[in-house]
């Protein structure tokens, strides 16, 4: 017979009032002392040495997809948790990963320039040279191609930069788009160019986003140097992730699979990051209009848009060759809740050595899991079961975690409480993304968790700093809300087919802000010698990691109740849905205005006759959008909420285990089976990565992709969509209070 | 005897609603056609290619100060006016005006680099390799000095970039400050660091102001080269401009002078301008923290502070002679109310070729005093005396108005209706600023002034423009109120000592926006192949400027009533009034903000220990202040401008003159012979250049400096003062209400 909650609470205050340990939510005051202190042994075992011979280890050699090294690692990690007494198997999949077998780039006109897309061997640096393993520069899934054309710059290469080109009267048709990195997910940069008419693209990582404008570049320092080249996958990620042949699902040996010409997701155009070494000469030989002030690099020069006279051969052909992937999946059961799975992962594969992405963030992974197999041999058991996984082909397109995924759908459905996720890890403040009714258990944890710099806890840490950053009406909401907020999750990394594909409460977690990661993001020398020159370098965050990540699924695993919550979440959509109603009425007062200075003269006022421009046209002004639905549902869900707060606080004697059903169906009432529009892969009507930004976040995405996108005739039913999924979510919140209030 | 106004009023409805044109305010119905017909005639005089002409001539040779052509450009100037019938004299002045002897600058520290110091001549430009005439790269006014030191990157060299410099740990305490031009008047950058202990400062023009961030640079483009230098003053005009040694009166060759040594406006250190070719070995070789983000140039590197290892070894000898300086005072007489002047000048002198700064606006002056030329020979005259003044010596500290104001203060006080100025003149849009009395009347003439290449009126040009660039609330604002704001003079050019002194009303008029003007800004590439290559190549603009300024001189000249109108001044009072009082506010607010997140522990919480940072000390809160008597001052004074504007709408057969006396009067009224604190020379209340701004305007200067600098206990009795002037003002605007309402 549990405690009841109300007394817990009474305790609770008094035991604060006191500074000894807080109750933990969704434990009695029994058992969160206990859980408290097994935490507490928990985040004493990881070492910073075992993380540095961890990464030492891992990032060795090159082990991208289809490498030996990645097979060798994953075998590592295999044995090394069996070595610990893990219940541990390798889970193989097969998909398609094409690689190089030409490439070459040349600037034909009016100069002759042959790009060296190479980054050289640096003697400082001891697995730079490692050559014949080592995946040249390239986007995975570029189309095959040859084209000859002239070149223009078309800054991000977002849907707005094409705009403002078309407001320049430059178009980018025949041409080579040469974009920078930045503002967008590179993947979004070839599609939008070819949607305009594009021949190919070619993106280069421009000093002023990811070079010396940020600091002094490697080896000096840790940013990229001139030669750096960011590879990367221009999978069409934002439609579905995972193995192209085989959406939705598992891409074993025997699935079935479309053949590469149905395939959504690869590339219309040929494209090619490159270096800003190679991409200058192009840059230098662009004329035509000066970009506008925005989309200036920090290469020293004048840039401009062209086209032309800049004319430039891209040729490219990949081996479309399908290749075994290798995750690494460890079992701790539970002892009363077996089959409620609490799944943590990050992902092993790199681009080239990759120490800091991912090995910073697999070596605490395996820390943890080596941390959870001490704890196991003193006596402690989890409650609910217990899944470490290290996925393989995530930096192609997040294939291992997709394929396991897809392969599990129906257990996952049933199983998933939870799915915690890491990557590249670096120095400074703990970041949280993730459901937000999971945002006041991460709270909780980072109230526990010591900052290794500061001593105070990373919670403390956050918040102050949160404070110092905020504007004066933000900070005055950070003195007042108990909680700090965490953003929502977009894609990027392995949670992304458990939160959007499936509706399992996710979270993205590390440490940053201090280091100037990224600086070696995807190249060659993103491995052990720049990590511990640069980034966490006593790999005190690594273990903080650790101790996080693991506290996370302890707590999670042990709970009596599960600690979700949802007045934060309520509270959240109000924000989501006041979002949605001002970008309308933007969007509205914006078109309105541009068609009132069209008519008053204000863009034949501003012409230069010395440059050439292209005014606007009028455009229909968007109709008044119903958004009742969204606010009944939210205001109702507000209400549940609070309601199963109030039951839970007051709870007693309840069937912890029917409620603890709901709560992990809370997740799944969110997603829709039919999917976004032009996306059915995407079922979480909430979270979704953005149509046109890749990795960014569009929360409410149905909604507000269709404002953005201006499809105002099909708003209405994207608000119902979602006001009744969260109107379910507000039924089964009323229901779960009804249970914890059953004596 | 004059109709009544508001018969007027009615006519010019019926007229405008005809689209005839509108009674020109201060004029009868008749009046204001027979005026309209002379502008129109006026208009139609100014030739592009005379403009083009003169500049060819005025620019063919180095003319600064004491250089023979300064003298002959005086001289032919002087012909030309007299050739046109005028009255014309050349008015000289003895003023100090040091020139380099000895100039070296080299890095001795962890590299030998010795700076070139040098534009060199190119071939493009035939003028370039004038080089036995050019002026050398040097700071006017600049102590003699030999310093070696480390350096430290200053950024801009503002009182709060020395901020964030102690926030960092770092002190240019007996080091040599490097600053970049921006931001702040270059005069600035070694007055605040001097203040802070540097022992020199090198002033360096970044391509992220000045250079290939904005563009192609010369002969390319417009915009500077890798050598190209900006000399300038570096006298402390926000002390006192003219003559150093003649604080206050005429630098005539009797006048009492101070020694050198009691001199006050030159540098307490030496200082020097360089290209940002000298300065990146220099950049280059600083390390310690890097810059904060906002202290990126544009350099092809990381930017660090400092100080050191870069040690420099700079070397300045000055010759400290006297050299005469040439104004050239034309006048036409006026036939009705001789004693009352209307003023309008441009500078002459440039630092070497100077056909952008200033001949590109003393070009359309000399077209505007040869058009009233013609008109004198057509038969009219104006009804008020008419001054064209070019003035000399401007460049080193606005010597020639100065001087020319200060020799004939009693005078001027006297008759000084107006002034308006120009100096470089670009394309695009009219700008103006200047005393809010005239605003309205500004409106009225850019209603007349076609734009050459809209053929829209500037005044509708502007106004889309502003429309266009607006935030919606100032949009709001524009689309409502009839008249364009304009703003506030600070300093940096002649108009200073006219407004800031001596309290005449005045207007600094000019086209730009559309050129890349400023591109080699007192370089000696500033000059005819520069100009008539990039800027204003065709001269319409020059033209347009011709008409606007010889439009103002007119109308001011021939108005029944003076033009002058207060309800746009007491507006605009009550936006300063306004400014102040949230300048208080914030302060509070932000020093609050920042003790409490001191006592939080914020500080400790973003502390890297991987960076040197110095937390911020608690401050005592700033006192609430008393601006009652501002607000009921700046009431009033619209209460009687609404009723000086009511009674001139219903005025009839009023004492013209006596109001006019009155009018001329306001700007007098706004003065305060004691002037500002420390620095009494400047006596206008209302309009000052920032003692930390350097050209700047500071509004309400007394008030605002005092809130700005944390003096608490001074700003009661400043705001007493302004309020007094304002009280001042409306008492005489309702004198002058009475007299227009006497029959």
């Amino acid at each position: 017979m549990r405690q009841s909650f109300a007394a817990m609470g009474i305790l609770a205050f008094l035991l604060r009032a006191a500074d000894s340990p807080h109750v933990l939510r969704g434990y009695s005051t029994a058992s969160s002392s206990i859980e408290t202190q097994w935490e507490r042994k928990f985040r004493d075992i990881p070492q910073t040495d075992r993380l540095r011979e961890n990464m030492r280890r891992l990032s060795a050699r090159p082990h991208h997809v289809g490498s030996p090294y990645d097979k060798d690692n994953a075998e590592w990690i295999a044995r090394q948790l069996k070595s610990w007494g893990l219940d541990t198997h390798i889970e193989t999949f097969e998909v398609l990963f094409p690689t190089p077998k030409e490439r070459a780039l040349e600037l034909v006109e009016p100069v002759r320039y042959t790009a060296k897309l190479e980054e050289p061997a640096l003697p400082e640096d001891p697995t730079s040279n490692q050559k014949s393993e080592q995946l040249p520069t390239y986007n995975a899934y570029s189309a095959d191609g040859d084209v000859t054309a002239p070149v223009v710059y078309v800054n991000y290469g977002t849907p707005a930069d094409y705009e403002q080109l078309e407001r320049m009267g430059v178009s980018v048709s025949g041409a080579i788009a040469l974009a920078r990195y930045g503002a967008s997910w590179r993947g979004i940069k070839p599609k939008v160019a070819a949607e305009h008419g594009a021949l190919a693209c070619l993106i280069y990582s421009d000093p002023h986003e990811d070079g010396y404008f940020h600091g002094d570049v490697f080896p000096k320092g840790p940013m990229r140097p001139p030669f750096g080249t960011q590879r990367g996958s221009v999978m069409d990620m934002p439609v579905y992730p995972g193995d192209p042949l085989t959406p939705g699902i598992g891409a074993t040996s025997g699935a079935k699979r479309l053949a590469l010409s149905e395939v959504t997701t690869l590339t219309k155009i040929p494209v090619m990051p490159i270096s800003y070494q190679d991409a200058e000469p192009l840059l230098k030989s662009l004329t035509g209009a000066l970009v506008p002030d925005t989309w200036r690099g920090s290469l020293p020069m004048a840039y401009h848009v062209g086209p032309g006279p800049a004319k430039a051969h891209l040729h490219l052909k990949f081996n479309w060759d399908r290749k075994p992937i290798y995750n690494v999946i460890a079992k701790i059961p539970g002892s009363k809740y077996p089959d409620e799975w609490v799944i943590r992962g990050n992902h092993h594969d790199g681009w080239v050595n990759g120490a800091g992405d991912p090995v910073s963030g697999a070596s605490p992974e395996m820390e943890e899991a080596r941390a959870f197999s001490e704890l196991l041999k003193q006596g402690w058991k989890p409650d609910r079961t217990i899944i470490y996984a290290f996925w393989d082909g995530e930096e192609p397109g997040l294939l291992g975690s997709t394929e396991w995924v897809e392969a599990h759908a129906d257990e996952l459905k049933q199983h998933a409480v939870a799915y915690i996720n890491s990557d590249s890890n670096g120095r400074g403040f703990f970041g949280a993304e993730g459901s937000h009714s999971l945002e006041n258990f991460v709270n909780g944890v980072m109230k526990d968790i010591e900052d290794p710099e500061t001593k105070m806890t990373v919670w403390k840490r956050a918040r102050l700093a949160n404070i110092s950053r905020a504007t004066p009406d933000k900070r005055a909401e950070l003195k007042s809300r108990p909680d700090l907020r965490i953003g929502a999750l977009g894609s990027g990394s392995d949670y992304t087919v458990f939160v959007d594909h499936l509706g399992v409460a996710s979270l993205s977690i590390g440490y940053g802000g201090e280091d100037q990661g990224g600086g070696q993001y995807h190249s060659i020398y993103d491995d052990f010698y720049w990590y511990t020159h640069f980034e966490d370098t006593d790999f005190v965050y690594g273990k903080a990691l650790a101790q996080t990540g693991g506290t996370m699924m302890m707590r999670l695993a042990d709970a009596e109740v599960l600690p979700f919550q949802f007045t934060d979440f309520a509270d959240t959509i109000h924000t989501y849905v006041a979002e949605v109603k001002k970008l309308a009425a933007d969007q509205r007062s914006v078109i309105q205005e541009r068609n009132s200075q069209i008519e008053e003269g204000v863009y034949q006022a501003l012409a230069d006759p010395k440059k050439k421009t292209v005014p606007p046209t009028k455009e229909p002004v968007p109709p008044f959008l119903n958004f009742a639905p969204l606010d009944n549902a939210s205001e109702d869900l507000t209400r549940a909420a609070e309601a199963y707060e109030k039951a839970f606080s007051a709870g007693s004697e309840a069937n912890g285990s029917a409620v603890n059903a709901k709560l992990i169906e809370s997740e799944r009432l969110l997603t829709n089976a039919t999917g976004l529009p032009n996306r059915p892969w995407f079922q979480n009507l909430i979270y979704a990565p953005g149509f046109y930004t890749g990795y960014g976040v569009k929360t409410l995405p149905g909604v507000r992709e269709a404002i953005e996108q201006k499809r105002w005739q099909e708003v209405d039913a994207q608000i119902i969509r979602v006001s009744k999924a969260l109107q379910a979510e507000a039924d089964l919140l009323d229901e779960a209070a009804k249970q914890l209030g059953t004596k």
